[in-house]
């Protein structure tokens, strides 16, 4: 039998859904026999194509409404989330840090991009820093020295553009947009329809 | 013990997230020991708050997204479904006929938005009309000249105005929009938060 497909994940690390959906977007690919593929991008970027804003940016009393949401879907999740002080923010260090790693080792890749997101949406600790992103990779004992000189490198500043523009291609407009089987589902509380999708209902 | 105070639900009769929504509420709500208030309202004027446009008038790839997604979601939900030929449409006669309906009767004025609803978006009948409308009720036995006279006193026409007002002043921005004592969701997607917060789970 030929092995299933990994889900394929996109977010944008200063994406609220995005850090809801990537504390569980591993466990719910486990529950169908499959793995992940992490793939951050950058909103600013997609958004371009659709005229959208970010939530925050949109009229009363929807801005509001997102940022009450964001608080109250963190204690139903059981997620710590505090809004950061500086949001939204630019994603391109930590982005770049993350497919340099990715393309070293996946898990690794992974861990880092949780240590990242935790830091901004738990810690408020502002990630759009190269040297903040860099510190949080030593914590997973990558050199930073190392990180900082790949990140500010023209071939992963160009890796990052060149996955924007394919999953700009593939249809994602927001974050975060989960794959399965080709299949894209928008948003975190779209996890169930995932779910559902990975056991065939619904095809 | 005072009484569970019951679900309200806000919706305009030409929203599919609203129409899902519509098939499950009451479910929703008696496994919370919970009644539900239904109220109809018009997306246009609520839109006017925030600018927001309808699903269907959004930039690709958004609105090709929406389409598909109601497909796969009628079939997720097992509730039939089907892009009516004309979409979306005006709903005051729709909206009218339910508020006098209610005044006399709040169950048949909920049997009323479900067959409403079941034309539009599984018959693909144009409700718009308050001819329509009135065979509809006339379905259930209400006196279709009664109907017909009732949706155009100004009166009636008066009353879906205020309840408009109401729902934006009460924060409504989109269709569906389900309140739990006083604590709003929007989106038909969830539905498992307002399920959690029946039980005071993220207070």
């Amino acid at each position: 039998m030929a092995e299933k497909a990994p889900l394929e994940f996109y977010f944008d690390f200063s994406s609220p859904y995005g850090y809801f959906a990537a504390a569980k977007i591993d466990d719910l690919a486990a529950g169908g026999d499959r793995g992940v593929i992490w793939r951050p991008i950058l909103l600013g970027v997609v958004f371009q194509t659709t005229g959208a804003v970010p939530l925050t940016h949109m009229a009363e009393p929807k801005a509001s409404y997102f940022k009450h949401d964001w608080e109250r879907l963190g204690r139903q999740m059981d997620v710590p989330f505090k809004l950061p002080s500086r949001f939204p923010i630019p994603t391109q260090a930590a982005a770049r840090a993350f497919y340099w790693l990715d393309d070293k080792n996946p898990e690794l890749a992974r861990l880092f991009a949780k240590a990242a997101f935790h830091a901004f949406f738990a810690e408020d600790i502002d990630i759009s820093n190269p040297e903040t992103v860099a510190d949080i990779a030593a914590g997973l004992h990558v050199k930073k020295e190392e990180l900082l000189a790949a990140i500010a490198d023209p071939k992963i500043k160009q890796r990052l553009k060149d996955e924007n523009e394919a999953a700009i291609e593939k249809g994602v407009f927001g974050s975060p947009f989960i794959f399965v089987d080709g299949e894209g589902f928008w948003g975190c509380d779209r996890m169930w329809m995932v779910k559902k999708w990975m056991k065939g209902i619904g095809w």
